[in-house]
């Protein structure tokens, strides 16, 4: 099989056997074992067709996709609703370039993803930034500051549109309705990337989906948290005058052989949410609970992040912390152990709990977790995550795209242009984007990461402008 | 079912078993049915996984999908390749965004696939239209005459690109090999998309591929001939000097959630070219010929266009023409007898073989065929496909998604400015692009064809800019 080099890395992790507490959100199949999912799940191929009349247009629904956009449109209760088959990524570029135009101002926040910065290149837009505050004991992401959002909007008359994430990875969310009613009011358009949110909604204990926030458009990464494939999203609108310029820019970035078998588990995963999703997230919303309450209240150095802040958590996403271990160690030890966590940042690791996780994997994971909570020795390590501040702008961001660049050895590249973003994964927030200049901080904190994933570092060496 | 329109189609679709030749390329899954494909056919959703250290990063990627690339590579022999998750729209986007910037004039063809087009709007570029003759008899686009070619390029010295197709989607092909040299002395960036060539060069009796065809950049859709799942594509790099853009783009315009199933069949359709390819492909030739053979001696109204015009074609490719019947009869034909054809254009149906297409296929297609032939009466029936010349420009392409725009009756659209592109599919070849302005010809021609699937149009209204 050293022919097939990327199945072959597939059919080892398989054999391995681990349990997964990560994407995507189907669990391996799992997620279609219900009676109406068995005809996807006994011969998957069979429904990877193209498109034709009795099958629908995707680029010019009639029938059948129709109908399924408008049960997916009535499920979540936008204005209308789109299948996406290249991530949310592809949703917010959507996005992007109906509401704006070339030189708009957008504020955006620092940690939001890859694909927003992506927007603002392609779509030469002039990025405001906002910045996530820290929790300052657990050094992640958490909440937005509502007054310090409604103050940045004030600074910037100019404002053309706001991308709020909602929620973050951790899962963690703001009471975002009163920004998006005061941008509303001043004509600024509201985008949210609700990548990790699309099973908001579909029980009383989970926080409101983020349709139901009244944005103008949705992004929602169906593959991360429903049963659905990978790569697959919605995107829902709001705003009905933008209704044509969106069908305009789905059609220029959707690729015009959609895989039905892609489509047929977005279809899916809304008629789960629909029929199913109450009871399977009731039990996974107690199952998250009671263990949540176990590890908090027998380990002695792992805890789970929850009511000991004053933000919300999905209460399906399990954010473990501890002082005595770095989060990294953590992911490994549970991988050891033949557990998948999701990521880790600074001394949190984070789980995306499923419906299609059984008790017995709960228990599986509490129990490594007291056997790591027992090996973790009682010295504190705590990891000090100080993301350095917003470099300074030597020019736009999309403007790297045009300009000449070289590699640099990263300890050479202070006072240096950035000319490729330097981003650490997971959570994939950049550290410097192109157009900022290199400080001895970034450089310092970009070092201090060199064990994690780091994209724009090639062989020790950052990209920058030739200037 | 009824609460499942999409995945109720699909299984209404599959219990009607109709014998496929068209796309996609695995055919229902049969082109995974080999020693090394059945683990990928056995489970294939447990290979819908997720990024990881074992699994790689498609956007750093620095082992499995590294050495799955370098194969890739190897296989075409280009100097490096891609995999490409949102079709070959998405590779032609990457292209074109890596070779030129705003204002540049490109050189496409009249005929080019859509994305072409929304390439044009998106990276504001200013197209220049070549039109492919259309073959006299058969009405359908045929090859380039390379003369006339040439010649447009010497009358356009601010070039700075070309866009080729190749084949077309009749499996035409042109000697282009001298355009793109002529192209490359005048430093003009060449670019092939080679969506329905994925499988050339596999075989003596094929074309060469279109990598071995020295442009900068080519596009293949491996989804529509090869043994791969709906969407996927590669994108082969053969010009060095261009690969730190094309690496940008295609992060840009990539998902960071590719679906592993989706790379996994592109891992396995390369490696069934390299291992299998010349032996189903010989069967499969011979399988073609002695069908088109059996169909041009002993039928008498339907024929399969081959040896007796000028081009090239792909010999898995079968164009059936009968001037007793038009295309879109014969293809409804067809699918009343069971078998689903690629597509239908004037008189002439074309079909796509595949290596797992079998040999009781292929006679239950000519026993209908017979049949239909039959069933015919031998009265000309012959439709004029006289593709209206370009309308005049009333302003770049990419000026139209700025400019105000209303719907109007169609008949009314006389002398207006097109400001959505209307498209008979397939093959999907724009009649009016936006900024061109509606004439008579143009509007009666949409209306002759009114029975086939036109996008740009709804509810018999044509989108025109307010001026």
């Amino acid at each position: 099989m050293e022919d097939l080099p990327l199945i072959n890395a597939i059919l080892k992790h398989i054999k391995n056997d681990k349990i997964s507490f990560s994407m995507p959100g189907h669990l391996n199949g799992r997620g279609f074992n219900t009676k109406y999912g068995d005809f996807i799940l006994s011969d998957p191929f069979k429904f990877d067709l193209t498109e034709s009349e009795a099958l629908d247009n995707l680029h010019n629904p009639k029938s059948s996709i129709k109908k399924a956009l408008e049960k997916l449109r009535d499920y979540y209760g936008s204005y209308k609703s789109y299948f996406i088959l290249n991530g949310s990524s592809c949703s917010n570029f959507i996005a992007g370039f109906s509401c704006f135009n070339e030189g708009d101002e957008v504020l955006i926040e620092r940690s939001s993803h890859i694909s927003i910065y992506n927007l603002m290149k392609i779509r030469r837009l002039k990025p405001v930034y906002f910045e996530r505050e820290l929790h300052k004991k657990y050094g992640i992401y958490l909440s937005i500051n509502i007054d310090k959002l409604k103050k940045k909007i004030d600074e910037h008359p100019n404002l053309k549109g706001i991308f709020l994430t909602y929620p973050t990875y951790f899962g963690s969310i703001s009471d975002i309705e009163e920004v998006i009613s005061y941008a509303k009011s001043k004509n600024i358009y509201t985008i949210i990337d609700s990548a990790h949110g699309a099973h908001f909604g579909s029980h009383p204990l989970l926080p409101k989906h983020a349709v139901s926030l009244n944005a103008d458009i949705i992004s929602m990464s169906a593959h991360k948290t429903l049963p659905s494939m990978g790569q697959t999203a919605f995107l829902h609108l709001n705003n009905p005058s933008i209704e044509k310029m969106v069908d305009i820019y789905f059609n220029i970035f959707t690729t015009t052989s959609p895989s039905y078998l892609m489509m047929a588990t977005l279809d899916y995963s809304r008629y789960f949410l629909k029929k199913d999703g109450y009871a399977y997230y009731d039990i996974l919303i107690k199952r998250c609970k009671c263990l949540k309450d176990k590890i908090n209240k027998t380990l002695h150095k792992i805890h789970v992040i929850d009511d000991d802040i004053d933000y919300k958590i999905d209460p399906t996403r399990i954010n473990l912390f501890s002082e005595f271990i770095f989060g990294e160690e953590l992911y490994r030890y549970l991988l050891d152990g033949g557990i998948i966590a999701e990521m880790s940042m600074g001394n949190a690791c984070t789980l995306i709990m499923s419906p299609f996780n059984d008790e017995e994997e709960f228990e599986k994971l509490y129990l490594l977790l007291r056997a790591i909570d027992d090996k973790i020795t009682n010295k504190s390590k705590i990891m000090t995550i100080s993301i350095p501040e917003i470099p300074n702008l030597y020019c736009n961001i999309s403007e790297s795209l045009n300009k000449e660049n070289e590699y640099v050895e990263l300890d050479l590249s202070e006072n240096k242009v950035c000319a490729k973003s330097i981003l650490i994964y997971p959570p994939g927030t950049p550290i410097i984007v192109e157009g900022e200049i290199f400080t001895k901080k970034i450089i310092n904190y970009i070092k201090d990461n060199k064990n994690r994933d780091i994209h724009g570092l090639t062989d020790g060496k950052v990209c920058i402008m030739k200037i």
